[in-house]
């Protein structure tokens, strides 16, 4: 677990979407920001304090998080000054990008010098079990996509503020680099070994208070070749009381896969929805999760009110909406 | 690659069960075995020529195989002498055990002083890619089953030795350890990181001629909680053109879940065929392997006569009958 509050670190950004996962953590979790710290050069701005170490240490900030990713993921030698200090001055370091903190020699000796610890979030830090498939108390919901990156975690954020600022019991789960960084725990399940995933994800969601939702959140698709195991251990794993089934409607084909249509909403309900009644036979489908950035507002309106006549469920995009009407389908439940 | 052939090492096997992966490959691949080697107390016997090393190098084999598990899966102190012994000759040393020749410090300071090699077919080899989901020339064959360890493994090679028997274009495709060892070649699926799945098999499963068939090691059940997933990416990677449904029919739940009963065949099939028609959509179910080990001669013949007239398909047992029909079958696709 991941330390908060955090000291956001934007580097040397090049521009806005170089500091996303800055900005998911500042837009989901601002009780977890004291600030951002930018070098000469950064073009990326999540509008909270910008801030020094020393002031940030002043203001509680536990964690530097590496918020900024360059192309090919890696830990640049310009940042390198600052994230000495930073463990010097008693910061942990997170980092979700593909090159690991652990793999920096100089780091890994400063860390040790001065007691810190390096979070590199894409590798699992638990030996997780194989799954026992035993009914968990508590409610869990998930978001199924019909491709990769259609939306599944900015529905499962959404679900969850919208259910904590009802008064609710609600807690997301993340299990992907960014969904951990956001919430400072969580499974990162494409990089588990195969025979843990599902037990990992049964870890992650564990038994809760009877009125407490789990919302997880979903990776890759069933019906996507390259990542549809990934996409099938978190139905089994989780035990879903509740699917949405998230889509995004201006795609060409699969995301990297060129020779591949995407399917239907009705063809993922009719493949998700049996699947996870082998391990939850009350779980329905609740809603539909819609992204509808690419069109106007007209259009994106037109397009829901379609979908929720085809459907028979209710159709919203959380960002243009708000999770509301998901969340009432959710407590209908 | 394991080099063959074989000298399979039997140690001291309390029983013959405890020696199942050396029967594994004296019964699919005598060809690659010269001989077993006991040590005293070995209860075990696969009815090949007793063998010391001396010997087994003068036959030519190359490779020495743990056939053996012993309760942890653990490396003997007791077989140790004989391993070192093996390495110092000029023997590289193959194991599918948990515990890791690699993780014996002894073992591979003897393996690096002669330049031997020590195969832990457990762990991943290769850097898997990311599956692309392109179409490859050449024909699959995946077994599925309603649960796991229902005969997957066995019907695969049975159907690849039936098909090399008539002379036609057929490979075994180990995606498990014992797999692995029998063939020298594989994926240990179930060890791969999950991103990299569908990818794995993929890589197995290569471009071939329009008329070889890869009989592809199933994993798992679409239907077991705690392995879907690898079932899923085993689909999804492989790209069966043809199905076979698996079975086992006298377990009272599935393996390791008390509280699951196993599908049906026909929701096997109605589940397995729709996902891999999402990767080809010429992928037909072909037949239905059913283990009959438990039954009687006439108890399984009149089983299987049901199973045949309920599902439409041949069933066969292909331990008791052969694999011929199932063979006929996949030729008429």
């Amino acid at each position: 677990m991941i330390e908060t509050p955090y000291l956001l670190f934007l580097g040397d950004a090049p521009d806005q979407l170089a500091a996303k996962v800055a900005q998911g953590i500042r837009d989901w979790r601002p009780e977890n920001v004291v600030g951002q710290l930018r070098l000469q050069g950064c073009k990326a701005d999540v509008k909270v304090p910008d801030m020094g170490l020393d002031a940030a240490r002043a203001a509680g900030a536990k964690t530097l998080v590496i918020g900024v990713a360059n192309r090919g993921g890696v830990i640049s030698e310009t940042w390198k000054a600052e994230l000495h200090t930073a463990l010097e001055q008693g910061f942990d370091l997170a980092s979700g990008l593909h090159s690991l903190l652990r793999d920096e020699a100089d780091l890994v000796a400063t860390a040790k010098a001065h007691g810190r610890q390096l979070f590199d979030v894409r590798v699992p830090q638990v030996k997780y079990p194989i799954a026992n498939g035993k009914k968990r108390s508590g409610k869990r919901v998930l978001a199924v996509g019909t491709d990769c990156s259609v939306g599944k975690m900015y529905t499962a954020l959404a679900m969850d503020r919208e259910m904590r600022a009802r008064g609710l019991k609600s807690t997301f789960r993340a299990t992907g680099q960014t969904g951990i960084l956001v919430t400072g725990d969580g499974v990162p399940l494409d990089a588990v070994v195969a025979d843990f995933m599902a037990g990992a994800v049964e870890w992650l969601t564990p038994d809760n208070d009877a009125d407490h939702w789990d919302h997880v959140e979903g990776q890759g698709s069933l019906f996507h070749a390259s990542f549809s195991g990934v996409s099938l251990a978190l139905i089994h794993g989780g035990q879903p009381d509740a699917l949405v089934l998230a889509h995004e409607p201006v795609r060409a084909h699969m995301r990297g896969l060129p020779d591949y249509a995407l399917p239907s909403l009705a063809a993922l309900r009719d493949t998700a929805l049996p699947l996870a009644r082998i391990v939850n036979p009350a779980c329905r489908v609740v809603g539909v999760s819609v992204n509808t950035a690419a069109m106007g507002e007209d259009e994106a309106l037109s397009y829901l009110e379609k979908v929720e006549r085809e459907m028979g469920l209710p159709a919203a995009d959380p960002f243009r909406q708000g999770a509301g009407r998901l969340v009432d389908a959710l407590e209908g439940t």
